[in-house]
């Protein structure tokens, strides 16, 4: 019997966990551009980075300093990457737009193309709080590859309004670039699970990890399937992880796990 | 130096894990008035018990025919139970009204007085969904020991927004009478926690276990801090296990976790 190729959208998606350079811009970008040869070798179709991979995370005023706009040449450079390795990237850094500064993601195509923009709604704690402007709540929400995806940052996701409000606009995929501090380890240990489970969505978490000026990370950067079991699972250290995320494989949950059919029923 | 007694609210609390007997009242009862005795010698001011644990749960069409009115002796005699004991009480049972049935928990704090009633409003299944009526999401809040608590039932805690709601009323102890399968174990194990860490709030989770009418229950009922960790968690077979409920030694996580205060801020 001949297999027919299959039909439905699948995707690998891969998560970068690093400990990422503090301030150091370009360091970072070749971190990145390694990562994006590793993925590109390993078939990956989508990398996920950490929160404010481009400049560092827990880097006090420098985040403001090293901002830049939607259309400098750090996102240039980015979008190359992508369109070179012919891999959709998803990438944290600080947006500057006139005097306001927010804690941003880009998501782009594997033809280099900028898909969205998404700007950290729900800020986290004094230093952000400081450092960032708020985002307005604006959902980033495009296809990758076929897939229905989303973009929210950190502590945004923490939040099970949020995921639900994506789940319920068609979201598949959940992409999170994180700065998880290891004293809420919880986090990525059984929040991010429940919120796949719980609206029955693919979750790529990816954190940072090792210590950045005082700050210890939690790592465990993971990739959730709709059941809530890991599809992908980094330890505490420097790791890139993969999944094929494949939402037709879990088609039979629609009736096994039906929070949102049960929600729209009222 | 001299301690003075302490002034904030805190509640002894226990979960009764048990197989229960399918369609088998005055068993139920007999094991629940055992396991009061245990709780009052044990200093808990508060015990729950798993979904439908008057009746027992997985009894297709004899839930109906024994359901009873929230003026039944049955009823009568937990409010003796606890007066008795000196005991709250939140039990499970299948409530008549009219041609109604609910599967429904009735309060009742430690001087035999019902705080009241709730009505499941998320049926899971095609047993639930053929055998009861659905309840009309009204919630049912009261003071316990000075704590505000609040009741769910099973698939409706599933819901994040249904804890949500709750919290966000006050509720700082939610008592949920469950009847978890084994396949989703996943409940008891990662997303219970998370609504207790993501709301600030202690739960108290009370299931079933071993196989009743070849339903395999999860059994890992728990009672988990406002902090996500496991106060007391029971494993497979029958037991019950508590746990101190005490709202102001988690105080600190109003700055460490603010969920709740962030939300309100809009």
């Amino acid at each position: 019997m001949t297999r027919l190729p299959s039909e439905t959208p699948a995707l690998q998606v891969a998560v970068l966990q690093g400990a990422g350079a503090a301030g150091a811009v370009a360091v970072n970008l070749a971190a990145l551009e390694a990562a994006c040869a590793g993925s590109a070798a390993a078939g990956d179709a989508l990398l996920v980075t950490p929160e404010l991979w481009l400049t560092g995370f827990n880097i006090g005023n420098d985040a403001r300093r090293l901002a830049c706009t939607r259309d400098a040449p750090e996102i240039a450079a980015l979008r190359d990457m992508a369109g070179r390795h012919r891999l959709a990237l998803c990438v944290g850094y600080p947006e500057r737009d006139g005097d306001a500064v927010y804690n941003a993601a880009v998501l782009i195509d594997g033809t280099g193309a900028v898909l969205g923009h998404y700007r950290k709604h729900r800020l986290s704690g004094d230093y952000e709080n400081a450092t960032f402007n708020r985002g307005d709540g604006t959902d980033l929400v495009a296809p990758v590859g076929g897939i229905r995806t989303g973009v929210l940052i950190c502590y945004d996701m923490e939040f099970p309004e949020n995921v639900r409000r994506l789940a319920l606009a068609g979201v598949k995929l959940l992409l999170v670039p994180t700065a998880l501090s290891l004293e809420f380890a919880f986090v990525a240990e059984k929040l991010v699970p429940t919120r796949a489970f719980e609206n029955g969505i693919f979750v790529a978490y990816a954190d940072l990890c090792g210590v950045e000026r005082g700050k210890r990370y939690a790592g465990q950067s993971c990739i959730v399937g709709p059941d809530g079991a890991d599809l992908a699972r980094a330890g505490a250290g420097p790791a890139t992880v993969r999944a094929r995320v494949e939402p037709a494989r879990f088609s039979h949950l629609d009736d096994r796990l039906p929070y949102l059919r049960d929600l729209a029923a009222g």
